[in-house]
């Protein structure tokens, strides 16, 4: 959404192209069907997708990015927008697919207690991984050692080196094997002075690029030559055919209660954009969801 | 070899780490052997190979990177030390194996006359791709387009902006889906602006950082998160037990003439301080080979 709010979008798909002035925003959420002339949905329906509106009813046109919930009321819907919607997806292919972890691996997360880093998290340790997570707050760093098993964290606003603090959290397992980007930017510098041999880098996001007039510089890209390691930017939305392959992966571990998901749900569509400016200084812990109407 | 003249290398495998003051240099050569006691060589035998250092005799003991020499009379010894040997295994498994090239793609490749690059240009027409090289002199974008059919070339040293240059070349075929990285820095930040969706960054070298006592920055690193790039740093002997597969490729393109190579080779272990030296501001025109000894 913040990506969309630039006014100079290159055209390309109409889902991530800048929105207009005055109409509402569009992003991802979870809503009922009201009514509908299409044959894959029908009233009454629950769904979640790309193309639901800030808005308590919302016209969809084109609903390629639009999924059936087939719920039960053990899940809370909220899940669809995230462990079981597009965060879930990012974290679940962003980890296996562009990582392509291995039991053993070493594993860091920035970012680690937000909507997809405390999944991606908790996937590597259900494989055998060592996970070292960063995030921005005391309480959140607890979040990621208690709450999510991350193996080690440390909060990134207290570290005046994050060369030196990855070192010390990392430094008797020789370095970062798979690094689950999110940040870029400082952290990005830090790590590549971490990764070890062959180690790959999953670009999911780079949160604090995103509010720069420009791009910070990175300094220390030949790494990437001499460690020959893989940096790949990937779209979750090159993913959602996969989603019920996804699905069948997650539940059983969300029923068991081996995966949990921690949501920060704010009331009304008057929260919305404090909501989603918090995001950017991290005043949000877990998953933030604006509740915008409810039946 | 310039990496390994560092004085500060961290310790690993013998042939990565710092050169010794007052021992010969070690690099890639061509030679015959004079006495063997390890039964994978005789007395007589052409080698090629990493162990061989700038001097008239070398006492070779780990032999681990070192090949045989299956000489026939068509075939220059000297293209065991480029086309036949380390640059072209380079170039094949960079391009074909990182690059995942096909019919249509549009390559670009910097330091696009060297010893790589040339091939680079040539693999890529042979697949049927749309090739663009950069080099340093109107002598080499010569010779890019006329003897190694590159479809287009510039002069780096002639550009100020190398996005503009970038765009001029590529702009109808619209971006670039692999760059073959033989340059870094203000190259890559630039040839970053014209990569298209799920392009594939191959990186080989990056010659302009290895003499600067601080690397350059690169600020459009999250165009790899914007347009799923792949950036994949290589290294050629992971590829060496493939090297018969590589010949097998290769020599009937050499027999036929329908890949050249263009070598620059200066006489005397003297002249190899400067030959060295010289590949930093592009003096050499080709492969630069330094002939030490010859029987």
């Amino acid at each position: 959404m913040r990506g969309r709010m630039q006014g100079d979008l290159p055209p390309g798909k109409p889902e991530l192209s800048s929105y207009s002035l005055g109409s509402p925003i569009v992003g991802y959420g979870v809503a009922r069907v009201v009514d509908s002339r299409h044959s894959d949905f029908k009233k009454g329906d629950l769904v979640w997708g790309r193309t639901i509106g800030w808005e308590e009813y919302s016209l969809i046109t084109a609903p390629e990015y639009l999924f059936k919930i087939n719920h039960t009321d053990d899940i809370p819907l909220s899940h669809y927008t995230g462990i079981l919607g597009m965060p879930g997806m990012t974290a679940y292919f962003g980890f296996f697919d562009i990582g392509s972890p291995k039991e053993g691996d070493r594993v860091y997360v920035s970012s680690a207690s937000g909507a997809v880093g405390q999944l991606v998290g908790q996937f590597a340790k259900l494989i055998g991984c060592y996970v070292v997570g960063s995030a921005g707050s005391k309480e959140k760093v607890e979040l990621l050692k208690t709450k999510f098993g991350f193996d080690d964290a440390f909060n990134y606003k207290e570290e005046h080196d994050l060369d030196a603090a990855l070192k010390r959290l990392m430094y008797f397992t020789e370095g970062i094997d798979i690094y689950f980007e999110n940040v870029g930017g400082k952290m990005l510098d830090a790590v590549l002075l971490n990764m070890r041999h062959h180690g790959r880098i999953a670009l999911c996001g780079m949160i604090s690029q995103y509010n720069l007039e420009q791009p910070e510089s990175v300094h220390n890209l030949i790494a990437v030559l001499f460690k020959q390691i893989r940096m790949e930017g990937f779209a979750v939305a090159e993913y959602y055919d996969q989603y019920s392959k996804f699905l069948d992966f997650v539940l059983p571990y969300i029923k068991e209660g081996k995966i949990v998901y921690v949501e920060d749900i704010t009331e009304g569509l008057e929260s919305g954009p404090a909501a989603l400016i918090g995001l950017f200084s991290g005043r949000n812990v877990g998953r933030q969801v604006v509740k915008v109407a409810q039946e």
